[in-house]
């Protein structure tokens, strides 16, 4: 049985290459790097996860990481330990960190690639650098030049790992009803104390600290989000050289029993007059929790990129290897045939297949926009580009968490019933995979931030500029003369389809715009996917082997046809209104 | 927090209103029965499900049932053993089996609500009956007198229990495969040798005996399935007054670690000389096995419905109670609403509704016509109603198990974060629904039935039939002036999709009609949902109250929009052949 995970180097340096790696090593920060260096980068973190995270997924979902009432110590599966201990012994933290905060400075057009690797490898485990990452972000942007000095260098070498702790009982979605309480001490340090909930890798025996970063309300701060403030929170004090010595006042009360990442501790943490610092101004927490979010929304898009390729090489293992009935058409006499011969069972795996190709290209799109929107000269290319995050970033994360969902979903059918039985692995992904949908904000949530913040605050200027370039990619289709002419049509159709879309949420009053915002985002994801599948399709005939390129144009193909076609018959539905949705429909 | 089940009786009898339990009771077996009779029997049962099965839903969850290797026994949770036991002594099997057989000859319709109720109280359980169920139709249409004497009453009686033990591991979807030896004695008997997998409640400590059918192959029989025989194998073996007594030789080596159901324990068999007697005609199991397939296969079908009912009551219940945020256009100063204000809640909340409505009358109306096939006076009445039966049979199991699983991940995202924690109960809805679509033939394999047997071998007649009966009922819509008419005209533009997409596999060569099926099976069924809908709101505007009128109006309206008219869009990918599906396109 094929269980492992083989770094698909093809397909990724396809969409490489056709979201512009090129123009990316070519910003100032990564002139000193060429072509070769990330090859370097890639083959050496793919062995990596191949070879040393990947074999520890299994055991991670069999026994779970879990606290040990004992000790109040969170117990990791030992060989995740030591698959994270020679992460962090070889050097591979902070590779997509810039040089003047101690990392490796690549692009984050190479990091997201990375961390793809990661995800496949071991889902549940990736989470902790993800988080770990956020933390970074939010010290090296907000932190004062002594926290800065004291937190980086250990969250970037991987010595220490960071949380983000801002879930409680009663704000979930609401981060505003948050109820933690910061009271300050006289040497200028705060007392924090409340209940946390939901916290990833909240405690943990992987390092030897761990960097809590906490929102909190202040003494007489408003109501709401605007009363919010951001702490970093050490769990062990540190002494003056910085090292960890005696345990602060955060403790973990619980983990939870989940569906799925059952490698990934889920911490319930008490607060009890920890001692942090302010991050950042008082009442500055929303604007702080700003800085890091486009970055863990990517991430968790990601996910569903990651879990679903992983199934998915499963399912092709399994395809091809499994026989059972005879192909259609084939001789009376002939044997058994393997079941990728069935023509449902080859659709269920181009579903698989074109949905990951355009997962890839949305995410590493987003990616390459980063590294423009940091590293550009050109101050309006910087600013056009950040509009450029900021739109694709609720799309990714929400399209391909559902994607993933949907494409672990496919994997574990294919199976047949060994897909539902556990020691298959089939289930495993598709269970890890349905959390992604949900933390970062729920899938509903990015609805509602692209429908309002991405389109309706800015007049849909940055919507538009995408669909415009995209039309240029649809445009250069048809002077393929691969047979794409209809396909570039029905594309055409699509981006008209979605300006239209565009144009009545804009104008659209009262509830009907959020009554509207999920379907607009499943619209404005594929039909974006589609642009960008004909980009791929495009770069593929014009850098790639016949083989390459057809596969890509036929990828493109089916796409168009059995998901964004579908997908533009939305737009009824998009601009239907919430008369629709009244509560009397409900019994 | 809401974890029971009470069973939707207003939506229920709304159902079985608009699919026909008028011209039901009229039928000549059922004269005797009228609407209180049929009411009583709900609400009976409905109590029954409630307030007995469903409280043993969670405990068969987190306990399950396992093979104790010291004994050989399958334990189950002691719960779900005394619910079991309950059930059998208040009378409740075999409520739907025919008078003659011994069981409370109540109409197939009604079954199938009881069947319904059964399996959103404790899917894992309902599994149980299920299974025997196939026995009786097997044992009541091939058994000779003495095997029907034999079995029947005890199964009727709910004191036996029965398995269909059918798969081995190189035999899942290709029956065909089956190596499982018979070896006839000299008393008539016949020893089975081979080993059976994933057999549901194939060994459990609930009943006193268990009746295991068997397909097997004898001397020189041919390969493939027409080699195949059906035999009767009971666990124990009877003694001259048909009383168990020594075990046979049949024997679990283990049950299974499942993503889901796991109250139902599955089955490793070895057979080893176990004595059984053939069932019908030697050869003839293939045969044998067609009789209680359309019924097996309804029955999983129902599944769908079943977990989505009881998944969508714990989400409604949720989004009524958990408040978080503010409603849009709320007061600014309004404390937290409930997240059913949100129109995103709100939405997600009508599919599922508009979905689990959607499941019901296509499954009820699939029962109505088995019980027209078997007891209309009018022969050719009967043979429309059996032809109905067989082409809604897969449509029903497919797109209704499907729909089980996105309505159970719908309702698993409507509890955000809370919702991915085993102990919310949301996930093992959406656990228990995974299996639906893969057993009793995986979803693909009733696309190619669909597509092959049941509309290319007859020309498309019973489809055509069907998709003229609801342009009727989509004609009715706007003569009932409630806003319907442009749903109306979706519906007709849509069922003349189907008629043109139908006429296109008729004449579908070669691959083209296999690489088409899966989405033309899910056209067809969002189709003839939308009928139905519209069938139902014709019978609220007539029956109901006005509020629950208007309920239905609006869930039909939301249905076609959200639903209908994209799958509609499908025909392009449906009739676009199998060039598309390459294997060339996949890596």
């Amino acid at each position: 049985m094929h269980v492992g995970y083989a770094p698909p180097r093809s397909a990724i340096d396809l969409a490489l290459g056709t979201v512009g790696i090129a123009e990316v090593l070519e910003l100032p920060p990564f002139e000193h790097l060429g072509p070769t260096d990330v090859a370097d980068v890639l083959d050496g973190f793919g062995r990596f996860a191949a070879e040393v995270l990947a074999p520890t997924n299994r055991v991670g979902d069999v026994e779970g990481s879990h606290l040990d009432p004992a000790t109040g110590r969170v117990v990791v599966p030992e060989p995740m330990r030591d698959a994270f201990a020679r992460w962090v012994t070889d050097g591979w933290p902070g590779l997509a960190v810039p040089a003047d905060l101690g990392g490796g400075g690549l692009p984050a057009l190479v990091g997201i690639v990375t961390e793809e690797m990661f995800g496949s490898a071991n889902m549940a485990l990736s989470l902790n650098p993800m988080l770990t990452q956020s933390g970074i972000h939010l010290l090296a942007r907000w932190g004062d030049d002594e926290q800065r000095a004291t937190y980086l260098p250990k969250l970037v070498s991987g010595e220490w790992t960071g949380t983000m702790a801002i879930t409680e009982p009663d704000a979930g979605s609401d981060i505003g009803a948050v109820r933690t309480r910061a009271v300050p001490r006289s040497d200028g340090r705060w007392e924090l104390t409340g209940t946390k909930i939901f916290i990833t890798w909240g405690e943990h025996d992987l390092a030897a600290n761990i960097v809590h970063l906490v929102l909190a309300r202040t003494p007489n701060a408003p109501d709401g989000t605007r009363g919010l403030s951001l702490f970093v929170v050490p769990r062990d004090h540190l002494d003056a050289e910085g090292n960890p010595g005696p345990r602060n006042g955060v403790r973990c009360l619980g983990t939870e029993r989940k569906l799925g990442i059952h490698g990934s501790p889920t911490c319930t943490l008490e607060l009890d007059a920890a001692v942090g610092e302010l991050v950042g101004p008082e009442l500055g927490g929303l604007a702080a929790m700003f800085t890091a979010m486009n970055a863990a929304r990517l991430a968790v898009g990601l996910q569903g990129l990651s879990v679903g390729e992983r199934a998915y090489q499963q399912a092709l293992a399994y395809a091809t290897e499994r026989t059972q009935g005879r192909a259609a058409g084939s001789d009376p006499g002939a044997g058994p045939a393997p079941i990728i011969d069935h023509p449902d069972v080859r659709r269920m795996l181009l579903l698989m297949a074109s949905g990951i190709d355009a997962m890839r290209l949305l995410l590493y799109t987003t990616a390459a926009a980063t590294d423009a929107a940091r590293s550009h000269p050109d101050e309006h290319v910087r600013e056009a580009a950040a509009a450029r995050v900021d739109l694709l970033t609720p799309i990714a994360k929400a399209w391909a968490t559902d994607e993933g969902v949907r494409i672990t979903s496919l994997a574990l059918q294919i199976h047949g019933g060994s897909g539902f039985i556990e020691e298959t692995g089939a289930a495993q992904h598709y269970r890890d995979a349905r959390i992604a949908p949900i933390y970062e904000g729920t899938n509903g949530i990015q609805a509602i931030d692209l429908a309002g913040r991405k389109v309706r605050r800015d007049h849909g200027l940055a919507m538009q500029a995408l669909l415009d370039e995209l039309a240029v990619d649809a445009g250069s289709l048809a002077a393929l003369d691969v047979g794409l002419r209809d396909t570039a049509t029905l594309l055409h159709d699509a981006l008209q389809g979605m300006t239209k879309a565009t144009s009545w949420l804009l104008a659209a009053e009262g509830d009907d715009w959020l009554a509207g915002a999920t379907p607009y985002l499943e619209l404005a994801a594929l039909t974006i996917a589609g642009g960008l599948l004909a980009r791929q399709a495009a770069h593929a005939h014009a850098h790639a082997d016949a083989a390459r390129a057809a596969a890509a144009a036929g990828r493109l193909r089916f796409f168009v046809l059995e998901r964004l076609v579908p997908a533009s018959a939305l737009i009824d539905a998009i601009t239907s209104g919430a008369a629709r949705l009244d509560r009397s429909h409900l019994s």
